[in-house]
């Protein structure tokens, strides 16, 4: 009797994917006020206006130069809107079909990932400086009593656009950190 | 006949693992500097070390209290030390196998997870702090030269502190974030 006897080699089938366990990572690129989105480019405009009024209140006091920390905050406010301003311009050519084919756009696309990263330090010069101020105005207003001599007013207000503006951008920076990291 | 006929149901075998596309995620468990680590408890120690070196010159001036800038220092700073030493002292109790097994650090452990999230707000408190009380230094030190009648040297010497406690806690800070992100 020849009869043949299939040579069978089983083979544990090992689940087909492991898509339950390791679902498929998610990029956080949608998530509103992250750069390149439209909540990004509305704080980065926030951002701008407040240190623009930051920056005309504080230079419209005739004294503030006297003051080495209000001089800074005026620096760093001007950077702060230089840059606010430059990334906006950014987000919205980099969104626009048309724009980004055209060169200028093409090269800042690469410069807005520095723009990216170097946005963090500049919040952080922002932070500093209205913190400075801040002590200085509570030292005026509230310490010496001194605030007929001085705009205290003025360096108040511009102290607080300064610290808005640190804190349109915050949520900015910190969801790119953390898109940085979990890429 | 009778001859069994073994049904036969072959199974394309897949690949029994697909780790060369997706290979395992690399968990940044081990970079010296965070949380848990030993460089993290250096820089821990290091902090503490700042936080009561800003603290104990900025207590020892008689008139410190007057500006409000420097009582928010010592506030700050006393905060920090706190908190500093609070996660020094989890770190070794959790990297400790005997003392992690007994009651007060396993409860510990868990408030650990917290303290590493309110790190940064601890170190942000410092910072702006500090940044405040160097704004009045350089008020009273360059801009009105008033350093006969004050403390200078002791101000800024407590300032420059506090600066370091806080450049201190940064790295664990941003790797900390960076690992929460990354997870």
């Amino acid at each position: 009797m020849f009869v043949s006897r299939p040579a069978v080699h089983p083979v544990e089938a090992p689940p087909l994917t492991d898509a339950a366990e390791n679902p498929p990572r998610v990029r956080m690129k949608d998530i509103q006020g992250m750069p390149g989105t439209p909540g990004g480019l509305a704080l980065r405009l926030f951002q701008f206006a407040f240190a623009v009024a930051a920056l005309g209140v504080m230079v419209s006091t005739s004294d503030f130069a006297s003051v080495t920390a209000f001089c800074y905050l005026v620096a760093a406010v001007i950077l702060q809107c230089l840059w606010s301003i430059s990334l906006a311009f950014l987000d919205i050519c980099s969104s626009s079909k048309t724009l980004i084919e055209e060169f200028p756009c093409s090269l800042s696309v690469y410069h807005w990932r520095w723009g990216k990263k170097i946005c963090g330090i500049t919040s952080t010069l922002t932070f500093a400086a209205a913190c400075a101020s801040a002590g200085i105005t509570v030292l005026i207003g509230n310490d010496l009593n001194v605030c007929s001599q001085n705009h205290c007013t003025s360096f108040e207000t511009a102290t607080a656009m300064a610290f808005i503006s640190w804190f349109a951008v915050s949520p900015s920076f910190l969801l790119n950190f953390w898109s940085l990291a979990s890429r």
